[in-house]
């Protein structure tokens, strides 16, 4: 096990019929922004419980963060923040809402450009203030609940960020409240914590046995409850399992002490940037292109993979390694996402311009040993074809 | 899914070498008192690297802080915090240094009776305050590094106390700091986190599917690395696993959302106060005979346990119940630890003792539905001679 540092003070609130605690965990005297995105929240109440729950705080409402949310639309929110001097945000969505919030809490104290704090000049260590923030999640898939970073797209590229400045100080989790999604998007959330799961997991074996069974444990349980989760909404044990799985997936637990990937986020964020696929759907495209590629490094951990999560056992390890491999493609397929970039209409002819994205952004050495160069990024891209 | 509140804000600093960080984690001004129990760690040279690390800040001693700690010798370490003006608490050793620490953090704030904070009359809500603490753990096991709990004896009794005040603000699990501990302190460790992790897992079926797989890791990884890290205290991966499993097993995780048991640490505390037996000793006595007694009630939850930690899929449901626990009990026996009380020269005749103590400490109903009456008590005891 390597050497690891885990703090994670967000404390969540989870379950049924939580909204209301709102008023026990916002400051009595707080001034309240409010952020969302599109008009979901609006009509189906959950913002009007929230209002309910604060009671006579002062409220502003800032809507409109989009997916993808953008640096433009987040520097708005910002002057709102300062122009209104708000000491308290509460983001009302998901990944994008959440991730957006955490952009504004830390550029609304940053006295520099805000654009420092996406391209990594301003380092964490200059980040000395953020605005407080909490979450109510309506959306099961990022984990930004429950950790430090986020992703914000400007000027073409995506671009993290991570601050121990912008933990949540609660995140509410009310599976109820997520009874609403479109099934494309639980599907999304579904795929989104596999990937979390396994860019943490499928890697090089470096003895972190809780870390592994505990990534096993979310897979496994997401293999369970996905198709259930996406064809019946309103079954409350399965949304629950999904919400708590997408939630541990990215809060760090995880991830201490072990070898980690990001190639598959990392070349999705460019798919998503290029051609406007959703975050989940570039995931689904690119991991079982990503472990074809990588195979030889990451056998010991795919064997484990097949072992572990789908019960293969028999057969050559390059048999149990491939049936592994189709399985994930079939759950994700299952679950109405398609796997192959060409259903997004992207061709081999935009490989050149992906390529050149990475390079732009500095993405020339990806995953757990830095072995994922251009040259590996494009057969990555030519086997999701 | 039960609803829950989670909430765990201790900084986990794990690795080799790391006791050099209290530089950074102990604030520069904090005049420190260093809380130990025998003489290991003075014997070992950890109590030399702590003074170290901490460089020229005001440091103070208090030792001998026994196994069970017991509330005289934690109210003279009250008097030292306030008469010197401490202001942080470094609690050196394994559970009983921890959670007498976290007592002393609370009773030198407290302004009455700090026996009230053992009966329950000063209620959590009304222990407003408490001297900082942080730990360096040198026994894993009982995850006080990672919670707000402790237990101390005191007149013949054990009281268990919980705080959110009394969360270690870090906590340093260095691996090597272990090495020198005897073989059955180890033996102990792994059987307390065993315990740990049933108490809360082996109860009744309620959706929790993250937490049920997060408790099966844990034990198969006990299962795994047992047997090698008491027979092999220099393996650092199987001490690592060890450790962070340890950590897990009692830090809110696994139990968050989940019906909980603790039949067997209510009864086993009894053993403790009244013949000396060893925590853990304790635990693996009582355990098997709590899941012989209570069969019924936790049958889908025994049969989940030996599908999922034993791989017993064949034969009756009894027979596949009766061999999980059959080897469970061989399992601990394997560390060298005997699972029944005659071993530790307790016969029948004083199971009236037990029954009666469980009844002044109002240990009328325990379990997850509350169905371990003091009849049910004396049918474990009788099943664990």
């Amino acid at each position: 096990m390597f050497n690891f540092e885990f703090h994670n003070p967000t404390r969540i609130v989870f379950g049924q019929d939580r909204l209301k605690e709102l008023n026990r965990l916002v400051p009595a005297d707080a001034k309240v922004l409010i952020l969302f995105g599109g008009g979901s929240v609006k009509q189906f109440g959950t913002l009007d419980k929230v209002r309910q729950a604060l009671g006579n705080r002062n409220l502003i409402e800032f809507g409109g963060i989009e997916p993808n949310p953008r640096y433009s639309t987040l520097m708005r929110a910002v002057e709102v923040v300062r122009g209104e001097k708000i000491d308290f945000l509460l983001a009302v969505g998901g990944g994008s809402v959440m991730d957006g919030t955490k952009f504004i809490a830390l550029a609304a104290r940053y006295g520099g450009n805000a654009e420092d704090i996406l391209t990594g000049k301003a380092k964490p260590a200059q980040l000395s203030a953020a605005v407080a923030l909490a979450t109510v999640v309506t959306l099961p898939a990022t984990g930004s609940e429950m950790n430090s970073g986020g992703v914000i797209s400007h000027q073409g590229g995506k671009f993290v960020f991570f601050s121990p400045l912008v933990f949540p100080q609660f995140s509410i989790l009310d599976p109820t409240l997520t009874f609403t999604l479109p099934p494309t998007q639980v599907a999304n959330g579904v795929i989104d914590t596999f990937i979390h799961t396994v860019e943490q997991y499928v890697t090089l074996p470096a003895e972190g046995r809780f870390q592994d069974r505990t990534a096993e444990g979310i897979l496994r349980t997401l293999i369970e409850i996905g198709p259930a989760t996406v064809a019946d909404p309103s079954d409350y044990d399965a949304r629950a399992n999904l919400m708590w799985c997408a939630t541990n997936a990215l809060n760090g637990l995880i991830g201490a002490g072990a070898p980690q990937d990001w190639t598959t986020h990392m070349i999705g964020h460019e798919l998503t940037a290029l051609f406007g696929i959703d975050h989940a759907k570039t995931l689904a495209v690119l991991q079982p292109a990503v472990w074809t590629v990588c195979k030889e490094q990451k056998r010991a951990k795919l064997l484990q993979y097949a072992d572990r999560v789908w019960d293969l056992r028999e057969g050559s390890e390059d048999n149990r390694i491939d049936e592994a491999i189709a399985r994930t493609r079939a759950f994700f397929e299952g679950l109405g996402v398609s796997t192959r970039l060409g259903s997004y209409g992207v061709a081999a002819d935009r490989i050149d311009d992906v390529v050149r994205a990475l390079e732009t952004h500095g993405m020339t050495a990806l995953g757990e040993k830095r072995q994922v160069t251009l040259e590996v990024s494009r057969r990555i891209l030519e086997e999701a074809l």
